[in-house]
């Protein structure tokens, strides 16, 4: 580790992933910073590393792998690439990140499994960021604890407003469907035995000879029954849902609604239980833009005049709680310094 | 700054608050550092500094101020001790965020700021944090834009479960109705003028002698009527909610619903757009939590044995897709790193 | 009472509403039919009891009331009329729905109750005819049953996509808030002592001179507080809603939600229990469309044809359910008597 | 007809379904009346007709179908018995609203067909009620217009809380099933072509021998997929929901929320336009519940009290509109006929 413990890490590509990786290590992490920036692309790898204080530049995986600043690895380079990179990271024995898929296909996945058992301990997390979403967790945390009994059935929704160019049939599994794979199998702990794939007839909206929308079935070895409605080119936006189908009662999460339960009689969610589960996000937001800004040299944000003016009505309010009547704020003229 | 502009900050105060917001700095703030704890309760003081490599525990405010790895203040003391500490940090001419309130009556508040006036620049910035809560945001650009036309009044909602013992009437102004001051006039981008509270029979959950539920009313000097019930009682759980009223549509905000629209002839709200909008967060605690567990030395998270499953899924799905028949996923023996 | 206990009602003014109501006991409800129309306007009223079979058209209400086919009186001519016809009808001792206002001021209303107090039984129903609507009726029969504890507040809102040429404030509070007010008091059955109306500066949309938006508070007698939104002029459409506030828990409804709840951690509503339940005004309509295209000798709806595909899938269905496989359906030609 | 052209019903089968349909065309149903009731179980059916004036008790079908005050026929026997009540009728040429199933197989339903069709014109209408609802009839309409586009895919949920006693797999087909057949096929306008079912492990809830829940899977003449959650054990009540598909926009119905849409970036759903809409029902049932009171010579609802108590703050709130001020409500004291 560098000194004061935080995390040197090398980003591997610099694609719409990993431009997004490097700046999230930079501006929204903390422990971490960009140690080396990769990319077969030496202009690209330049420009991307230029911004950030510390961030070394290499066309060659390898050599920022032995980079003695580097700690770790985040891999967000073409899915082909992939084994090479991990297996290097291996050799460093280099904690890794590694977006999905961790290749793409099952021999060389099985490749990788056997070189890090190698390792003797594990060393990679795979990036299916959905696990770490709010809602699945919740949703996660809520079959887990057997709030509703066992789950029978997933019903799972996956919509896009459209496809780029070029999109086939086996992108709808291996880009799309791939994270209700995953999914499926975090949420009932259980893997899948079986695929069926129904298609309607397709939209008119589908590209030529792209089947859009689709059913996509799996069957898991506990005997769970768990269905995704699969369409890309919905038009509407971007939606991704799941309903927990239990003995007892049934949970749905889905864009903007919390968990939605159905159970003893009664449809609805929980209520947030007090103001540091409904705040928290906003008090470490305030707490980043002030040192953003701070680190900037500048000022933001609620100024003294919002404290005068909120103490001046508080007055008012305790006055007029007092008197049951209407009482008029008094303020100072406003100074130029807070216009 | 300190070396790579890693903010250091002096968290004063080592309540509630104080002690969340070492932790918030130390584990989630990227950019910053805990430079210094101020309390005056020594030992106290001492316990939260321990486990912060670099923090410095202080009993006098002044003498933190003074260190000079200390390069910004977040006060949260009890209000009356803020006068004294934003006034040393004038003397510093250190940056400040202050929890509300500024201080705790409008006179204190005016001196506060004569003096940052006569620095000459704005330094403090006052932890009205409801200004960073995304739905509070969303409702704010709306307004901002005029979405629906000129917003001419506002229903807020401010439900707590329960008071703590020796909560008072004063403290449902100055602890609860003070956010709503504050979202009050920054959603509007408009003062206050006068005040009215009409109190309704008490409940019977209601402590000896505190009105609960009250009804606020506000009057601007824009001529916009805002009604806020207050009801700090009330069981349940936590509960903010706001709708502005416009001259051609309304916007609701609350828990867990994102911003509720009627425009139009509709009722509803926005679809996210795209998979980066809806999954941003997630995004940012996948790499959070693996860099916390990267640094402890651990790995968590998707293995490569899910890497491998979700390939072999992929595989059988684009089979499946091809055949239109059940296809049978085939999985090795689940080697025992990833049991 | 006629032969069949079937009602003769005579309906007194073909307005919008009078002439709505003709309607509805001519086609729509069981047990009464129109025996008289009453209005000055005597072209109006033949073309209004024209097509109506056994109505005989009226320009005097007291004739309509002698006649011995007039078993009850429906009134719904303008306010001002009010009074003369019910002492009329109270003269003739016949039972009264009358449309709301009762009369148009508290004098002329006590001069009503006195005259039926003389009758020694009460006669008359007005009609606030929120009290039947199914949503409010549940909200009251949850606040009756003491589910959430005592009520101590209400929130209303009253919206109105616009308001016709000529209208007025005071038309607001007699056309429009006289709803809320009505269920304020039956909702909570609690009388209401006082009365503010607070005015924000008026939308753009509003006719010059006219207030809109308004909040209406109410006092009551049992000391809960009562706000309405009344804004007449909102443009997006026509809503009602109510929320009681009460010491355990939150209850509201508005256009399309049925009753949504907040207490003990939760909220939400309730699921209908049963198919009765949630199917029974589709049963209703079913054989009310069934009796009205057969009084007309017309056949509509599901047809043989559909029962016989229904039985056809049936079939495929249960051998799908034994076979695990996929089962064509075979259907005949369809019959050129059902394309 | 009868005089008055009031429909003469003969309703067949007093179960729970014929029982009900007399209640209903006795007290709901405008424009009909009962006319015979028929069953095979001769002190029940006497019983079921001892409360309805004019209604004659028959054992015999074909001899309620002669009686000449029958004009229309009602069957609501158990399916077997349809077939031969179907023929009787079509002897008479009598109109007839058959429950469903129309009869229990294809081969049966074809007789009937064929019956028909010798009568040259159709008689039948089918008891498949969901063509009723109002939130069915609604987005039927929907997708006729087109709205979205062409419909692609129906995701349909049918639950019940639980099932009685000898409930077996095929009844799920025949008796839940069997709605989402006739919905489907009514909505896309299509003919069913194949179906698939199912089965996940079951529910620990399911009695023994009952595969619950299923999916069972359609496809259509059009190429439409259409899958349905059955699940009749699920505890918690009943819900019955459709979520179609379309190229442009989805729209889902189920309990309690009317049409909810997501289209062109936003979810949501429609308000009313006006009061006659949001209230009709309201109306409607409030004119039923005063007719049918007087009809026992009963008053019921809203009294002369209420509607002076309503003017009275009326006149008290356009005083309080002119003068900004609280203004008191001046109320006689209520007397003993308001009580």
């Amino acid at each position: 580790m560098t000194s004061q413990g935080t995390l040197g890490v090398a980003v591997i590509g610099t694609g719409r992933m990993g431009a997004d990786h490097v700046r999230r290590i930079d501006e929204v992490i903390s422990g971490a910073r960009v140690a080396a920036v990769v990319d077969i692309d030496e202009a690209r790898v330049k420009t991307v590393a230029d911004g950030i204080e510390g961030a070394v530049p290499y066309t060659d995986p390898a050599a920022a792998m032995a980079d003695p600043a580097v700690d770790a690895v985040l891999i967000a380079s073409p899915g082909p690439a992939h084994e090479a990179a991990l297996l290097t990271a291996f050799d460093h024995d280099l904690p890794v990140l590694c977006e999905k898929p961790l290749t793409p296909d099952p021999a060389s996945a099985l490749r990788v499994m056997e070189a890090e058992q190698k390792l003797g301990h594990r060393r990679v997390q795979v990036g299916f960021m959905r696990r770490y979403d709010a809602d699945y967790r919740r949703l996660k945390a809520l079959l887990d604890r057997g709030a509703y009994g066992r789950p029978l059935m997933l019903h799972n929704k996956h919509r896009n407003a459209d496809t780029p160019p070029g999109f086939t049939d086996a992108m709808t599994i291996h880009d799309s469907a791939v994270h209700e794979i995953d999914v499926t199998r975090w949420l009932l702990d259980d893997e899948i035995t079986a695929v069926r794939v129904l298609r309607p007839a397709p939209s008119a909206n589908a590209a030529e000879g792209l089947s859009d929308p689709q059913l996509i079935l799996f069957e898991t070895a506990g005997g769970r029954l768990v269905d995704t409605e699969l369409f890309v080119t919905c038009g509407f936006g971007y939606q991704v849902g799941c309903e927990a189908v239990c003995e007892g009662g049934t949970a749905r999460i889905g864009d903007d609604h919390g968990v939605f339960v159905n159970t003893a009689g009664h449809w609805g969610g929980a209520i947030t239980p007090g103001f540091v589960e409904r705040f928290e996000e906003a008090y470490d937001r305030q707490v980043q833009h002030w040192v953003n800004a701070t680190r900037r040299g500048e000022v933001e944000g609620p100024s003294c005049w919002d404290g005068y003016a909120a103490a001046a009505v508080c007055a008012a309010g305790v006055r007029a709680q007092e008197s049951g009547e209407r009482v008029a704020v008094e303020l100072v003229e406003r100074p130029a310094l807070y216009r």
